[in-house]
């Protein structure tokens, strides 16, 4: 009735050095966590590639999908991988909630705790929610996990996790491990101050060893390099300004890696020779708080296409979180084509590392 | 693949004296009525703490959830114990119903029969809905079960059996049972008149032999009790007034035992010595059509704080239906207590308690 | 745990002959597939007679609801469909979509593809969508299929599938085929212009060898039959005209079957001698655009009721693909009566062929 021959003994070590139980934020994640999930995701994709493709692992426990901001893409990519882990859905939305009802948004979470849920998946329109939620949780002491699928413009850990398993199985699809990515250049596109994806890419990324490259309207940009940079320096890491044309850090981390972030006021220096082009999705509703240019504007200014990628290095890929606004962000003919695009991948790879995500934070249990 | 050793064994008495085929109201059931529900849902309750919580008891039946008024809380909680007992659930929702293109309840009950449906799950905010379907489908001649999940404000019998079960699995985890309430005393309060749950636990409690004292808005209570003493009346119920300082019936039942009602005009009669306290929520769109006070006056004169718990036993409890408006039926601190507050052992009996009323009526099909 | 010896041999002959891997329109349906989904929804139909109503066929594998256009009726029918060929369903409904942010419905079918979906089953207001779906797969070398659930006003061939097994299992309930249905006269009645169901009924009804008649507001039937005639003619058809009270066609399909088709300007002379009366259900908004009369006239000149069936054969059926608008297309009592009414066993057809259509739509992969 399962994939035959799951190598679930492979999986052993992966779970015997995972100690988190909730994923609200890639800020501390170590590179052996970030190597454990993408092993433990590589494992999920090759039982996706069978024709049964599901495990008993999660059976008989309850997985709650509290989406109070609505979300089609991601809440069936999380749906699904808890179905093929045999788990129980439960879908929460915002539209015929009890909240209209006047309850909190800790309460609801506690309903569902009650109710038998083993695990949560967040989503919600103000940043900290899930970390919330996960306090509370462990204030009651409660074996629950709990897992931030985007939070305002805070963080969406396991986009960034499969945008990350994406490159990295491309790089090598039997061995996708952090490693691979150290001196590769990757450029970041588009509205980054009020990305979530952004914000948890940047984590992920630099913590590879990767030179992370970020270019978008520049009146939005000085804020968020300001606040990264203060942000670190408060935490206290060392800052070292290097000089060019472009804002720049080198940031040396307690974790004894470099994490090498540079700010760019124009496309063109962030694309040079980049590796791969992660562009974000522009949320219209920044235009009407004129706060970024027309949707024509921002493309001739910012949009991904052909003729710009000859900046890059030939073999550059180009990654977008979806859903792509075509011919805003990436122009339609880009986004289509193989050579380049590894949208499609993204969505595959999505639902291999919510796999893992669910198993990982389940391992702990027993 | 399933919790091991469910003493279905244990369920063989339950299912051999269980006739009815819906749950619609608790005004007719009986102590061995309430005593099967009791004991079922203890068995599932013992389930649900195991690891794999799911029986394969209803695998291959289909319960559909036909939510004509939306609802969150209840709606998972059916559709988690339907699928904890291995059961497929179809969920309606008024939004993307057929109801906007004119079809009339009936026929839509009757479609969700056409296709397989062994069980209903009813909620409609007009009362009587769960019984004219339940009519329908007997007239058809099909054993399908119908359970009102809350019709209008005339009952919600799975809740009131959720609260029965809570308070006997407090008193006696082992064994719960009705007779444990057998002078009791337990006080009602809020807007009475309008509340399905409160008209399903005044008939669990009172059969009980507990003593069921009722407070909230004077400008309400005293029309709900003239009616039910009257109803009582027109069934040959022999009714016997008692003169102190607040109205009250002793009503001698059929079935032989006393059901003990009072009504009072303020807080402080109902909650002195009580053993527990049932608090209502308050429907906020009563407060707009001017039949309640202000929110604030609400609970200045029938909110449950610490302080008039003092009047209580001193092992008092709380219990409350959800969702709550903190700080209006409730003071916020106190609903968090576990010394005190029953809220969430509500939820999780409710699980239960509805695995055990989908497993009886699903028992007698064969 | 499922449905013991279920007789999947007898499945054997139908897959090894089935070569579509969408269906999409019954315009080039020939008879041996018609016999082929008639003998297979058979088996299925004699499994959900069933106590434990459920196949493993689907087991691991993904069946998406891509309802652009909401319905609950085809909906649920074809998630429990899926749910008892054991495979995942996942729902996508526009009110939650990444429509409303800008994606194209083909990259929404492409994020589906891309999570790993096994089948699309689709439903959307424009005509020619699944088709556009179904191509952009094919483009793609993915042995997806895609299944027309109602586009437009252009067809909806599983509901036209359901109305044919459910006659034909009526005259031989043990071995429904397409011949059965020679010679019998079938009367269309309604708003046949605007309906997706009549187009692909007509194809289904025709190709058996039976009589269609058309009968419905005459501002409406002639463009429709026009139309009909010249699209049958651009494709080679002979047409040969008959001179009677009504417009008609007697089509020669290079199938080597003759397709009767008939219209008429009024019900009478559709309902003559009729077998079989298809009502079509009436769209409110048509009329509001002044197509078509009140309801209440609409009822007078086309609504069937027991007086008007008395012009048909002295057995005859009435079916309605629903939801009814009762008293409008069909009188109520003559709905509920089971001496003439089919309705309900249209809904019970409806999992069984749908059932049956997955199946043979997965069949071919391997």
């Amino acid at each position: 009735m399962y994939a035959e021959g799951v190598p679930f003994s492979a999986f052993g070590m992966a779970t015997s050095i995972w100690t988190r139980h909730h994923i609200l934020s890639l800020a501390d994640f170590t590179p052996l966590e970030y190597d454990t999930v993408l092993q433990t995701a590589s494992s999920f994709r090759e039982v996706l590639s069978r024709r049964t493709k599901k495990v008993p692992t999660l059976q008989g426990q309850v997985v709650a999908n509290l989406f109070f901001e609505s979300s089609t893409r991601t809440r069936s990519s999380f749906e699904l991988a808890a179905k093929r882990l045999s788990a129980d859905t439960l879908n929460f939305t915002p539209g015929t909630s009890s909240l209209s009802k006047g309850e909190t948004i800790l309460d609801t979470a506690k309903t569902y705790l009650a109710m038998g849920t083993d695990m949560m998946v967040i989503r919600h329109r103000e940043a900290g929610v899930p970390q919330a939620i996960a306090n509370e949780m462990d204030r009651l002491g409660v074996r629950v996990g709990v897992l931030n699928a985007g939070d305002g413009q805070h963080e969406h850990p396991s986009q960034a996790l499969l945008d990350l398993f994406t490159i990295c199985t491309l790089l090598d699809p039997a061995y996708p491990r952090l490693d691979l990515l150290k001196d590769k250049k990757i450029a970041i596109v588009g509205d980054i101050l009020h990305s979530r994806v952004a914000r948890s890419n940047i984590w992920s990324l630099t913590a590879s060893g990767a030179e992370v490259h970020l270019a978008g309207p520049p009146t939005l940009l000085p804020q968020l390099f300001a606040n990264f940079v203060k942000e670190k320096k408060d935490k206290g890491f060392k800052i070292k300004n290097k000089s060019d044309e472009s804002d720049s850090a080198f940031i040396l981390s307690p974790l004894s890696f470099q994490r090498k972030l540079f700010l760019h006021w124009s496309l063109a220096p962030a694309l040079k020779d980049a590796d791969f082009v992660m562009t974000l999705r522009l949320q219209k509703e920044r235009m009407t708080s004129h706060l970024l240019p027309s949707l024509r504007e921002y493309h001739q200014q910012f949009g991904i296409t052909r003729d710009r990628l000859k900046l890059c290095k030939p073999e550059v890929k180009v990654l977008h979180p979806g859903p792509v606004n075509r011919g805003v962000e990436i122009s339609s003919d880009l986004m289509d084509d193989p050579q380049f695009s590894l949208i499609s991948q993204q969505v595959t790879s999505g639902v291999a590392v919510r796999m893992a995500l669910l198993y990982l934070m389940g391992s702990g249990k027993n």
